[in-house]
């Protein structure tokens, strides 16, 4: 069972940050990657269609018997997290909102705390729920950010254009005196975005970022259940629902490492 | 059959700026709108893919007994119109793209001309089919410009973070001496950001949206056919695939007058 994989989805390529996350912490890990890109984004969605996307995908990932699954989605951890628990209850569920959140109430001083996500996440309000039910005086500002996003896919990581989209989105939340000292980066693509995001709320801002502390989440479950792999590294698995040129060249800026074309394979997850 | 209505869809809410030139150029007919936003965008997935998706929207609007199919997107425009044609022959189908290339071409006093779109419209090379049709020796550079979709979808239509990435995408296609004198606006998203466009391409370069050119080509169709409607004006019908507040949000923005969220009806295209 410690041989067995770890499967890790989310709507596109977004959430290799957080396979680079595990895959730097846990080297000796096989994992699958499953990026449902023909039918992203999760974020403009509503609950029941990501909630059925993400039974989906998890579906397609049980034929590699996975011993844990990872969502590395912010939007469907938000929406599917409880429904995939209930229905896969053998094996752990783990999603990246409770992680983020943990981090920014650790990292926060003075209790404000700023979430930037998805349209999705932020009309959910996962990420609100999760800080309060750990820190229930926090206050949390929230502000959805779709057109990270697309800067992300596009590339488009610094320079003038990033840069003042953040201003625009992020400049009026910071301007106050008691303005957050924490800024939880509630969306898998905007780890790459760190730069223009960091200069739009100045330095006394902890950013915090949920691919390392899920990391650190699956690491512990391993530990605790005695699953952790010891055999030697293995490539990684990517899944993709649509266009594997595209899902290697878009995923290779975001897990940090090239992919090429043919180590995609595509799949259907129509119901 | 002349009191049947236009049927027409899109990946999203763009198409709507083709709904608004059908609407003011034909004010008395009905329309009924269906914009696959559960799927969207169209633009970064595969031929196959869209064509599926095509397929789909198209048998939902047949249950409408049109009497004529507009596709009011370029990528499906662009990949699917043959298969469309070929399935529903008996009602005319009407893409953007042909009708796109006849108002670039006859615009352009050079015959150097630029077609910005999506990465799959660019990929499909159909603008390029369709103008070299028209014109065989005409030049024809293509860019992708996929965050245009996304400044559109948020409303950030003016200003210096559409200005910018404006500059970015354009600025070297007419820097030159033989630069094109004519840029389509090769995806429905892109007409409401005019402004920005046509301040960083020039005063000199003529813009073509095939929205109002598809409205021509829709009228001449009706009337070759004596289909022309004569009763009196009827509200349009909306159908989105997810998310009615969204649509009838971001969707005002683009048809240029207010729809309510109750007036949008969720559709299921699941096949």
């Amino acid at each position: 069972m410690s041989d067995a994989p770890i499967a890790i989805f989310d709507s596109g390529v977004g959430g290799l940050t957080v396979a680079a996350a595990i895959a730097k912490r846990l080297p000796n890990e096989r994992l699958v990657y499953l990026g449902d890109t023909a039918r992203l984004p999760y974020g403009t969605k509503s609950a029941e269609t990501v909630t059925r996307y993400a039974v989906q995908a998890t579906r397609a990932l049980m034929r590699f018997e996975p011993k844990m699954i990872v969502i590395a989605c912010n939007t469907a951890s938000a929406v599917a997290l409880p429904v995939l628990t209930a229905a896969y209850g053998s094996t752990p569920v783990v999603g990246v909102v409770e992680p983020g959140a943990r981090a920014a109430v650790a990292a926060s001083r003075g209790g404000t705390i700023a979430v930037i996500a998805t349209e999705g996440t932020v009309r959910g309000g996962a990420y609100v729920r999760a800080i309060h039910a750990l820190k229930p005086d926090a206050k949390v500002v929230q502000r959805a950010c779709p057109l990270f996003v697309a800067l992300a896919e596009e590339g488009w990581t610094d320079g003038p254009v990033p840069e003042l989209a953040a201003e625009k989105y992020l400049k009026d939340i910071f301007a106050s005196a008691d303005s957050p000292d924490t800024l939880v980066l509630g969306c898998t693509h905007f780890p790459i975005l760190v730069g223009p995001i960091a200069k739009a709320v100045g330095a006394n801002v902890t950013l915090v970022d949920s691919a390392a502390t899920t990391a650190r989440e699956v690491e512990t479950i391993l530990d605790d259940r005695n699953l952790r792999r010891t055999g030697p590294n293995q490539k990684p698995t990517f899944l993709g629902t649509d266009a594997p040129e595209r899902f290697a060249r878009a995923g290779s800026l975001f897990l940090g490492s090239q992919i090429a074309p043919d180590q995609v394979e595509l799949i259907d997850l129509a119901p």
